[in-house]
């Protein structure tokens, strides 16, 4: 499992007609490694983990690990309703060479103890050669995972290797988990998602990175670098060209951030499954304008890499 | 506090206007001493707290112990997202000579640590002479009360002295809080909720009784009264002669609750505030249809009390 | 579609490892058909859907399909986030020989032209084809479907066929849609759920009949033929006989309800995918008191079919 | 009301013990005129409207009301599952000489028309002489306010008179409700919220100024004014300036925001009411740094107003 810096938590390209771009799996991933990932999770909810079939799934998973050739780790994302979706996934993708599986907690689950018993049961039923990286994301899951609860997962999980943090508000959290390890807990790498839109402050907190779905992955990569190379200010400094961006892809959503990509090169449609809308002729003009700015605060058309 | 038997959640009499009807509230006490309440409770859901203003509580709370004048213990429910309107609230009843508060957690609290916590808070600030009963609802708190949080509240919450029991499905949770207590824990009574519907399950299972605004509290109160006497297949005898009536009226709302008790006789209108709506012609027959059922089945107009 | 009576929601049976009992859906199916029903719905809430692989849910239909042989129609679920997901499994069902699917709105949707739209999407992506009942299932959705939408549903999508009514309370909404069919609204069956526990009142404001999983369909299935052929006291009174275990099942679940099928001698084991735990000591004491007590009740052993 | 421009949603000042800081309502009051301020709007969200008591609410109203002195118009936040609450806070407000009420709908308020009809109800019980905000702000209700709605209320509410738009993602929704005023809709103000975040990108889709909380009032007022005087670079060229606390203020709270109203000299304490947790010495060693920098980057102390 990655230790440190950027993980990409891929999108799922897709052709105009919403089929998936076999074709088109390699070019991202070759984008993502071109900006320096660290790793990259297939099927997340930004890679429309929902919306797959079981055989889109897997189609995905052997695509891009056939891609990737071993370059960077590959997460796959199996986070389902279905334990035996869940475990039937990871099987699949440990054949495939990933080196571990994100896992979301069951919709709705409440009570400390339940939380960390499904995490308890999923890694059970896993097994010892499955590591699993816990992604914490209230928004999506409506599940409250607590610095008590996390103690209980490290503590009862062996294979639990990270943890995706992407509660909101959640820097106290996140100090909290690493004074807690100060004092004796099992050290997991934390990195961080949302966007990344607090990355400098999770990075002094102590997060060991990011993996999120931003469509200027290299910015990331570079932020992380600067900041865990003494630099944090020059670190803020570039975080802060984006963010104008970066706020504006994280609420609006998946629909901008494929447009990006496309613009970028990364894929060839900004296509996303239904029920997301494309973008209309106003969206656009705003995404200009933005973009715009950003090419003139920072002086590189936004094809090009970060340096 | 009472320790065991019916506790009337009552409901607050209005006039045709929506105002409260001051007058109403002495027959309505009176309505719960006649069927054996071992107590009230005001300003609960189904006493409409959410839709009083600070005075309207103050009223109720004043004519309720005016009337009552000692002959049965009051509770009043406090709960509120203002801990200057919960403490206000209570110590306005206890001045009158209230027994006890009855307190929801804050909506949308999660995290075993935050709902012991908000409790722990609550008591501090209430202090060491308003006896707590917690209300575990979260149908309507959204708030999941573990038997580890309820652990913790019992250790850290010397005033706590009751469990209002209205989780669902909760007999699994009565029964762990029940053993907990046989290894130590400080046993306070609970209550159940839920119209009763699950009432003889629940004394089953080691409930003290019940605390809750079905429209017919004197069967209730027998119901009670005949399990602990060791009758308990007599206790459900009677009490299936109601659940056709007892359904209804959970799944059917205010309304009708409040339909059945002005039919009874033990308020003036029917009238619950906005946006609950009066019944219609079809539901007034519907409700004829199974009160008049429920009238063969016993053999006892409505309007007589459960001997 | 089938126009009215009794609709079995199908359990999915399990090994006692929780794989498909591929063996004992024929056994089940056979026991659906002996008590009545009118037809069959595969994959619902209760039938475990969204614990199923693609595979699995595959294996459901065809099974099910070739032991039902035509006998009674057959319905399928296939709710579910991925639109991909609904096509697929409904364009394997049909090939089966299934009558139509049951489509459930997408969890969280809100306003009422995005609720629409989405069945108008749905239907339109299954094509003309497949006729689509609507579950109405708030609890599980999230989702209102008021009368305003069920109108611009009816209107927008021809192949909308059916109506699995399961809002609570929703009694109204039933007698407000038969209203608007006398104003002209195109007319489809109207099949309730819930587990029947209204069903009666249901059938009064002019319910087709139901389609849910209670454990006794053959009682089900004689109150509404009581119902429509005029003996509706003697439908009350054979359904009150049992309201005391609807009740009991409704708010336990899926594990009670499968271990009454057990005892029916239904299916072969009370199993069911993780995270439903299996029931204790004291829950199957519990249901052999309410058992014992409806076999006292009713004059009849369950494992005997009403007459 | 207001018709254009930034509108300060007021925090309620407090002393060290939590009661009303009667005294620091008046500097508060002229902090935000001093900022610009078309208007003032007591008792909203960030107000800690749902932890006032009724004393408080009215303490609040009559302080801020004597402080302003008529230099601008005050609107208050009235919303309450209590309809006698909204009604006789807003008496109480208009009798102060308030220009108008906000109103949030119900929450979890579900269904076009039901969502139509509480506003109307609400309208019809205010009368005809109160002016009402409505505030669609579905992170805090729960309620979709949808275009289809929208033009509900505004014809059937005549004394609907703006708009505060809180809804994320809702860029859209701001376009359609303004080109559905270009069919010939009434047009009302439109006041977006979300701490102003995406202010420029809803001004540019037509939003007639902001009315939020943000600690730099001052500096939303310069970005809607140089936005509206045509030099709309330049607006987002400022506002970017502020975004990085915008942004980390928003998504960490009213504690946060407090903090930096005390440090600007607005405000005595950055007190807020339970369940609010104070901020520790992290929180305030990453505000100093951020504060560090948005003085650097703008050249100009935070307590200084922007020119």
């Amino acid at each position: 499992m990655p230790q440190r810096g950027f993980v990409a938590i891929a999108v799922t390209p897709l052709a105009a007609n919403g089929t998936i771009d076999y074709a088109g799996i390699g070019p991202l991933m070759d984008f993502y490694i071109n900006c320096g990932a660290a790793g990259v999770t297939l099927l997340g909810v930004m890679g429309e983990a929902h919306r797959m079939t079981d055989a889109d799934a897997r189609t995905v998973v052997d695509a891009a690990a056939e891609a990737i050739a071993g370059r960077i780790p590959i997460l796959i994302g199996v986070s389902d309703s279905s334990l035996q979706r869940v475990a039937s996934l990871a099987e699949h993708g440990m054949s495939r060479g990933c080196v571990g599986v994100m896992v979301q907690a069951l919709t709705g689950l409440q009570g400390d103890a339940n939380i960390a018993a499904y995490f308890a049961h999923v890694a059970d039923t896993l097994g010892p050669d499955v590591p699993i990286c816990v992604q914490d994301f209230p928004k999506a899951s409506g599940v409250h995972i607590s610095v008590g609860v996390w103690k209980a997962i490290i503590e009862s999980c062996p294979t639990v290797a990270m943890l995706k943090h992407e509660d909101e508000p959640g820097l106290g959290k996140l100090s909290a988990i690493r004074e807690a390890e100060h004092a004796g807990l099992r050290r997991v790498p934390i990195l961080t998602g949302n966007n990344g839109i607090h990355l400098v402050q999770e990075l002094d907190r102590g997060a060991d990175g990011a993996m999120t779905g931003f469509a200027f992955p290299d910015t990331l990569t570079k932020v992380i670098e600067l900041h865990s190379s003494g630099r944090r200010e020059a670190a803020e400094d570039l975080f802060d060209h984006y963010l104008p961006v970066n706020r504006h892809e994280l609420r609006t959503g998946i629909a901008v951030r494929k447009e990006i990509l496309r613009r970028r090169g990364a894929i060839a449609t900004a296509r996303a499954r239904f029920p997301v809308k494309p973008l209309g002729a106003t969206d656009h003009a705003e995404l200009d304008g933005l973009l715009r700015r950003l090419e003139r605060s920072t002086g590189r058309p936004i094809t090009e890499m970060a340096p």
